[in-house]
């Protein structure tokens, strides 16, 4: 008693639905149009490459007119033209892709890729922006009629005999009242300078040729200098700085991709430089978004990508499963490392000279993707205060001597700000010893990642400690003070600064070195910053106050001369003494900061 | 000779749109099932209220169940079931929505509204996650038969009669390999809550019912007390801090929308707090994103907003453009403001309290929205240095006796940082200026702003100009140096200095005002703001370096003694009367800052 059959869509429903869902935006109208007409005009290419049509094809071309008077939009092509059959055929029914039928006929006689086949629903964008849409046409098949069909939209169509004399099919919009934009020259040469500029036939508009039908990335890298690359580079962008270098993609199997990424000088705007990758299906602008294409840490990268192997019009969480969009993804980080091994063996002077603009991506990229990683590791670079470059292994090589502390650990110095710890950074250089810069955002990562990977080695901050501590050695100071002597500096010291986060100690240290040093220990504050940046479960540390270490120098002389200054006078230089160690950490402000140039003021006026 | 006819669709190549396309996430599937099954409840319970069905309702619900071990996910309802008529009505016939026929038809008996009607095509999105779809129904009819309807994806379906006794409807998914992630509970868990939680019919599942079937915005606001507010903000965001007021909507016409808002406690964790407002469409949660509904001033806020005239699942660019969204916006502007102004009338000081929290909503809603700024104008605070608030009129009326100048201009006086800038604000709190705390964001925007609306008002930041000419007055300072004399000191500075961006200026100043002061003018520091914000046509502006005024006082007594002191010490006198100026504005830093440090070390220890 089963029964069976076949689920069927009621059209009178389902249209609508394909004229708002499928495209956000409007304008997309001409690029699926205009896309139609090439692809209709590639066809006859073919047609008459294998032989099919012996006639004359004429010079191939597509062209846009606006006629704000009549308030239309036209789309012509000399391409292959339909009967009144085939518009029965593919434009009467929904979804039956003309293109699909068309490769499959002919895919014996390869290349059928190059077909613009993705855009079965396409046409019926027209109706996003017209009122009434009108084809007329005619086959390039010998002895056919011309034919005009007319539709306003809603399911209901009209077909009737033309007066068309040439090969090849106008498409008419006439546009509706809520489209009027549409009506603007400038408005439609907008978008097709966005959507059509590379398109493989040449298309017309307002009597000139708007798209490079041959772009460099179509091309092979043999045929190619540096300076097309630079000129392409130029016309993506055209107000940017010439890039770094670049990268040529060319893969057939097993996904098809070509395409060129730039390497841009980044300077510091990261946000405005980022969605700068064009992607292309089949040299048919597809969007700007390549955030689930392009690994994360090349959203910097500059370029054009084309592939028809990629998804389109589908939803981000569908594309980021995709299995081509991951191989494309895996195959682009590859080719990446490659490239920036391959300038760092060939010119190291060249790549440490780009290295400001690129470590970004380098340690971004070394951060998210083991692979990259591995790769990366031997051309990463760290640069040092005085602007020298080492990679990894000739930095620990270099510091090996002198910066092993007593339990053979080997610490690396770096200051996240060489302006604001100078005085930290010379103290340190005082002692030999070399201070790396790390003071970009992705840094505090970077450091994290180098204590992980790299063995018996620990970073740390050049102000986390004294100059003493920071490199651990199995040496014990003298102190010219007693130990009674030490604690009552420290009493002295306690009271004067009067701060319970400040921990006062009294240390034997050189007598050149400053009588009061402020440190923040390198454990503390990674916890605080992780804290700051949303780390999990450490939320509750940003609320802590920072609790500093307050070292008195035992054997500087102005902390013996407190010692044996009357009592009123004491604590005034240890105050002021412990001010200028506040300044030198940029931690004196305010109203603090006020009085302690008032004071500084009298001090020189009665000098 | 001219034919008519219809579009069709295939249907083969339709549904994988449909089921590829409609859903960004797989996890909707459930949403659509669940509401299908509350929607079936709910026109029970309506044929119940007008007297088409007489037997017993029972107790309504909707269960869930998981069952790991057969692969199958059961949505269960006891609402109106199906006939196998019926089934191949509204299932196989894609998008003739059922829940459209049945509002037509019962309309008259009103509250259509209640039934959940949007999701037509909502029960195909079962084969996102299923390779099998049953259904196994019986209608509420008297002496129907139950039937089995089974499909798997493809177009062809089968139907069958089935052995239900109890009126209502099962739909069983035959969860497929892809998809094994549903058939954890915990997983099905988080669906629930995230799009059923308050769902108008009890869902159980796992032995609970887990929804909330009346929330509080569902009511009349005269039901509710404020615990209940209170309550219902704590389920909303569990770890949240108590919201310090709220807003409930309820608008029957021009569009249908209930809702509450909240204002929450800001803190400076802007990004964290967005996206917290959640939208539903009777009570069936669609989306947190509300980017496009609710105005972006407005984005802070936390809550609901339930309106079934909002269009679901459509693009941004067209929601942008709906109407009814329009509307709606507009009518959320203004509840807001004027909730704002009975807050602010009723009771001050609450006002007061939550001004911190609240002052980045009234002051970008006074900035992007003029019917907002109309009804702002008589609440908006400012506070200044010492915490104290005032409206724009008391303030303008409080300053106008000490704070006008010659030209008879009220000049406002402002910092963006009262710790950097406290020497400055002390200057002019000195001289009985008021200053006010202008240091957010968003408060440059609004300073340019008040000066456009305010006639006869400019605001200067306190370091903008020495305090004699912040607000210039009709006196002349008398100078204890006559012209060769400053002539020579300016010439000692300049020589000290030794910087191309600083300009020397030698002025008759208060003996008690500092012996250097340094300012960066107002307008020049406003350019460069705007050139870092990126403003039109300013980019050059931001690679031009600061040109600082420095003011030497002419009757402090330091800079009498560099006149009358010895050639090598007039320079190093002046350079560190400079550099304590430049320590006040907080830019003394890096090596020139550990000299600093240094020479001030040995003054002291020479003392």
């Amino acid at each position: 008693m089963e029964e069976r059959g076949n689920i069927s869509i009621h059209t009178e429903n389902i249209f609508p639905i394909i004229k708002k869902f499928l495209y956000s935006d409007h304008e997309i109208f001409l690029r699926e149009l205009v896309s139609n007409a090439v692809d209709a005009t590639q066809k006859m290419k073919r047609l008459s490459s294998i032989g099919e049509y012996k006639g004359d094809l004429g010079e191939l071309k597509v062209v846009v007119k606006v006629d704000k008077d009549a308030r239309t939009i036209t789309i012509s092509d000399n391409g292959i033209g339909m009967t009144a059959e085939e518009i029965k055929k593919y434009i009467n029914q929904i979804a039956f892709s003309g293109a699909a039928e068309f490769v499959e006929r002919y895919k014996d006689a390869g290349e059928q890729n190059q077909i613009i086949g993705q855009f079965g629903l396409g046409f019926y964008s027209a109706f996003m922006v017209a009122d009434r849409v009108e084809i007329v046409t005619k086959s390039y098949k010998d002895e056919t009629e011309s034919a005009h069909w007319t539709c306003d939209g809603s399911t209901e169509f009209a077909i009737a005999p033309a007066h068309k004399e040439d090969r090849g099919t106008n498409v008419i919009l006439n546009v509706a009242s809520d489209s009027e934009e549409f009506l603007e020259t400038a408005r439609i040469r907008t978008i097709l300078d966005k959507y059509c500029k590379f398109l493989p036939i040449p298309v017309e508009f307002e009597g000139e040729i708007i798209n490079n039908p041959n772009p460099i990335w179509t091309k092979q890298p043999s045929e190619l200098t540096d300076e097309d690359y630079k000129n392409f580079y130029k016309e993506l962008y055209p107000f940017s700085e010439a890039p770094l270098f670049w990268i040529h993609l060319n893969v057939d199997y097993p996904f098809n991709l070509t395409g060129i990424l730039y390497f841009p000088k980044l300077k510091n705007d990261f946000e405005i430089q980022r969605n700068k990758i064009q992607l292309y299906s089949r040299q048919v602008f597809i969007t700007d978004e390549v955030k689930d294409v392009v690994p994360e840490f090349l959203m910097l990268l500059h370029g054009v990508i084309d592939s028809p192997d990629i998804p389109l019009n589908v939803s981000r969480s569908f594309l980021q499963a995709d299995s081509s969009v991951k191989k494309i993804n895996t195959y682009i980080t590859k080719k990446v490392a490659d490239k920036l091994n391959e300038i760092f063996k060939k010119d190291r002077t060249a790549f440490e000279t780009s290295w400001e603009d690129i470590n970004v991506f380098v340690k971004y990229g070394m951060l998210s993707d083991d692979k990259f990683y591995e790769k990366a590791k031997d051309f990463v670079l760290l640069q040092n205060t005085e602007g020298k470059y080492y990679t990894l292994e000739e930095y620990k090589t270099q510091a090996q001597a002198n910066q092993t502390d007593k339990n053979g650990q080997l610490v690396l110095l770096y200051t996240s700000d060489a302006d604001k710890q100078h005085s930290f950074v010379e103290a340190a250089q005082n002692r030999a010893y070399d201070v790396l810069k790390l003071d970009s955002v992705i840094d505090s990562h970077f450091i994290g990642m180098l204590e992980q990977k790299l063995e018996k080695t620990t970073l740390k901050r050049v102000d986390s400690e004294t100059i003493d501590k920071l490199v651990e050695k199995d040496e014990t100071k003298e102190s010219v003070l007693n130990d009674t002597e030490k604690e009552d500096l420290k009493k002295i010291y306690e009271t004067a600064i009067n701060n319970q986060n400040m921990k006062v100690e009294v240390a034997p240290m050189s007598p050149d070195d400053a009588p009061v040093i402020i440190t923040l220990p390198e454990f503390m504050r990674r916890m605080k910053d992780m804290s700051k940046a949303g780390g999990g479960g450490m939320m509750f540390m940003g609320n802590m106050p920072d609790t500093y270490n307050v070292t008195i120098n035992a054997n500087h002389s102005i902390n013996q001369r407190i010692l044996k200054a009357k009592d009123d006078n004491k604590e005034r230089i240890a105050r002021q003494a412990f001010d200028l160690a506040l300044l030198s950490q940029n931690m004196l402000s305010g109203s603090a900061l006020t009085a302690f140039v008032k004071r500084s003021v009298d001090l020189i006026d009665k000098e």
